[in-house]
């Protein structure tokens, strides 16, 4: 009978919808290009000792429409997480580490060029606005629903080169002092530190054995917690900082919440601290504030698995298929949380990694382990990247010296506990101390009213247009007389909505050409 | 004008359509993941200077659904292509190695597991049928079109193990002896020795430099292409062995054409041999065939792109580019002679490989080139592999005996000329003579009529199904009333077809938990 509803279900989805979304949530696998899709699931059936693991599902897997994107930067073939999220959440492709700015046009005059997000245009119909993430708050994809910067590194004043002090703000006031940021419903994340709010009694180092990246600390003495706190009128403001914290807010009597959990990022979920939430936790609490009341207007919400992207730059395969079930969990939740008739969801990742899935391992194969048989000449494992600081962790002539005549420890000689450990490497070739991302195109799931229009390949700011003419709201918002009909009910398609969208992916297409 | 045209039959492609195919062409390229895709879109870019090559559409780029397929065989993390082609022409997954063959049931009973594949139900209808490929017409994925055995490797009598001989005939003797392949209308590739026709004049190897596979020759003393000529009655049968004589052929009068051109594989498209056909000519002459005189019935048609896979497997990653350049030109020569109404064309990957696209390489920078500036510490490549060939190729100290204590040649030492030949090899981390394949989800493309089935996650044998349904042929046909409404015209979606499609995916899913 469960299996007949969801046969029933999967029949449902693929009907067409209205393309009218009330609300929108857009989830963020950073770094979670395909293999690691892939890889994800099977690590996911076998953690939960589903099966043999590569008949598992993830949550998305469900979704019925899937897309590709282009994810190239205007300067880059190979981009980064700055101008992808800023080609999703703004609609234009931009250089590499450009944060919510048309560089192109940026550099004849330097106050031209910041665009407007997805969560300006949903501000303007009056929905509510959230930002979720396990990275700080500042990082880029989520600084790119709200801050238009040169640099995704300029995130507190002390970051800001002199040249740039009067023309560009410092990321983390961008979010206090300007519209969408200061207007956001839901804040959550890490980033204490450049929000002025450091705690004493924590490193503000990544809490996590070898991962040593610090965060920045504000040279202006502001603490933006306490600023944000003064924002707006009678408004119910809470701030968090813990996961006992957020477990006791009165959703129903708050309008904005600002939740902050750590200095730097949030630790990976395979290590999870104390007084830390979980991805989901942060989700379903941003759920509530965002669906509270009057929820008429409806809301936008980004969510950010940011962390798979920073375990696979340190070769930490395991710690990333971790955060790829963190993030499937969180997607799960908001799936059971919302109406999938009212609410679009798009789950994507900004660009990929250079992990391969590789050899011929058996049906069932540990995902983590050897990709073949440990009698063999040469055992090696079936998760391996392109690059990365995993070329020394199997040096056995462990020395930057030692590039050019390598001797390789045998897999055989680390230990189970060294291999299981959140901080083993796996192999990469070339000898990076931070592994590069992929090149390669990433998928786009979509659910509810407007995933029609995610399939077939496109540029990855096409995303942005499917947002605002799905949540009528920004430049599509007026490509057809469907958002005034008063309804998110059942309009149907129109010859019109085809040859605007046929038209914007045309455009896009020119553009980039 | 030309812009407006192409913006309204984008648009026009988006709508959805009835499923009732008349005609169905699939499309594999072999190892074609979605890195592969990516770098060889850059590619067609970049050679046929186009732009930066980052902006490129391939053909199939273009068409409008999109879905993911997981290719595990029952028992591989990892699959092989023979496994992979017998999920997506049989519809039922099996073992690594094995062709058309329910390995599950086979092994309780040598008599029981042969399979019927898509060939099989599209002759029950009345289709013309035909398989095209660049590799041997015996190997894995066109074999499993229309043989059923244990393993890929039996091509010929010799290769059948003494104790298998009775139960199993070698794979080019069922292409003569049995349906559906000796109904085939069109059969065209290499395979000329499989075949007992082996060309005394031309090597038995695969004519490429470097790459010295042997395919074997019959111990039986059968001409296999002169049994193929006597079959059926009053038909007019013709076969071809160069490009001059493919050429040359009357299309009108002929119903059958089998074409080999060489006696292992065709040469990699990079080094194409005089004689030797394109892949576009090839599908060009097939359409011929299978659309001559009376075409009511339509036709199912396979075409492979072989090679892609065997490039990968030498870390040859310009052969590898050319060959989905030569792929994609057979794909948009097959769009721009069908009616797209009535043809449903499937473009898909078996399944992948282990390479990357890494590094951070600028906006338009050479896909075969460099990934960082020569002037830093370590210079690689954009694409590089997990394991292969290419690690000796690499390696100053060229020899077995050298693994373990590697030094490596910096890539600047290889002149442009070196790096330009068709057998350069890219650099590969673990040292393997045959580079393996990748295990992560392969993309699905689809255009005509039942490609709105294809979208989502799904296990890689629903293709079967989709091209069954789509093609009012085998299993699913009379899953309602669509094929017998005696019209192609504009038969909507309903319920129960729903019902049907669901029921399958969850019975798909259900099958190899």
């Amino acid at each position: 009978m469960k299996q007949l509803r969801k046969t029933l279900k999967v029949a449902k989805k693929t009907q067409e919808k209205s393309r009218k979304a009330k609300n929108i949530i857009i989830f963020i696998g950073d770094g979670m290009g395909l293999t690691t899709i892939t890889a994800g699931r099977i690590f996911k059936g076998q953690h939960l000792r589903h099966g043999f693991g590569e008949e598992e599902m993830l949550a998305f897997d469900e979704f019925p429409y899937t897309g590709l994107a282009k994810t190239y930067n205007v300067d880059k073939q190979v981009p980064d997480s700055a101008g992808t999220a800023t080609a999703m959440f703004c609609g234009i492709k931009t250089d590499y580490g450009a944060i919510g700015m048309d560089t192109t046009r940026s550099k004849v005059n330097a106050n031209q060029g910041r665009l407007k997000s997805i969560m300006d245009w949903a501000q303007a119909e009056g929905k509510r606005t959230g930002i979720v993430t396990s990275t700080r708050i500042t990082h880029a994809t989520p600084a790119s629903t709200y801050a238009r910067i040169y640099h995704r590194d300029w995130e507190c004043d002390t970051k800001v080169p002199a040249e740039s002090v009067g023309k560009h703000v410092d990321i983390a006031r961008q979010l206090v002092e300007n519209a969408p940021g200061n207007k956001f419903n839901v804040i959550m994340g890490g980033g204490l530190s450049p929000m002025g709010a450091l705690r004493a009694n924590e490193p503000n180092t990544v809490r996590f054995e070898g991962d040593t990246e610090k965060v920045c600390t504000r040279g202006d003495g502001r603490n933006l917690v306490q600023e944000w706190l003064k924002l707006g009128n009678n408004e119910s403001r809470v701030f968090v900082q813990s996961q006992e914290d957020l477990s006791k807010v009165n959703f129903k009597d708050t309008e904005h919440l600002l939740g902050l959990f750590r200095n730097n990022h949030l630790t990976y979920a395979i290590a999870r601290q104390e007084g830390e939430p979980s991805l989901k936790e942060m989700t379903l609490a941003a759920l509530q504030v965002l669906e509270r009341g009057d929820k008429s207007n409806g809301f936008v919400l980004m969510v950010e698995g940011g962390r798979i992207d920073q375990a696979h730059h340190q070769n930490y395969a395991r710690a990333a298929m971790h955060e790829v079930l963190e993030f499937d969990m969180a997607v799960q939740a908001a799936m059971d949380n919302t109406n999938e008739e009212e609410t679009l969801v798009i789950v994507t990742a900004d660009h990929s990694h250079s992990v391969t899935l590789n050899g011929y391992p058996k049906r069932g194969a540990d995902i983590l382990g050897f990709a073949n048989k440990t009698t063999e000449l040469v055992v090696y494992e079936t998760i391996s990247y392109a690059n990365g600081p995993g070329y020394y962790e199997h040096l056995a002539n462990n020395s930057v010296g030692a590039i050019g005549a390598e001797v390789w420890l045998p897999l055989e000689e680390f230990t189970t506990n060294q291999r299981m450990s959140p901080t083993y490497r796996h192999r990469a070739t070339i000898p990076l101390n931070d592994e590069t991302h992929g090149g390669e195109d990433v998928i786009v799931f979509a659910n509810g009213p407007g995933s029609d229009l995610v399939r077939g390949v496109f540029e990855q700011n096409y995303l942005a247009y499917v947002m605002s003419y799905a949540g009528c709201m920004g430049p599509a918002k007026d490509a057809d007389d469907r958002c005034h009909a008063g309804s998110s009910g059942t309009i149907s398609l129109n010859k019109q909505s085809f040859v605007f969208m046929g038209t914007l992916l045309l455009l896009l297409n020119l553009f980039y050409s």
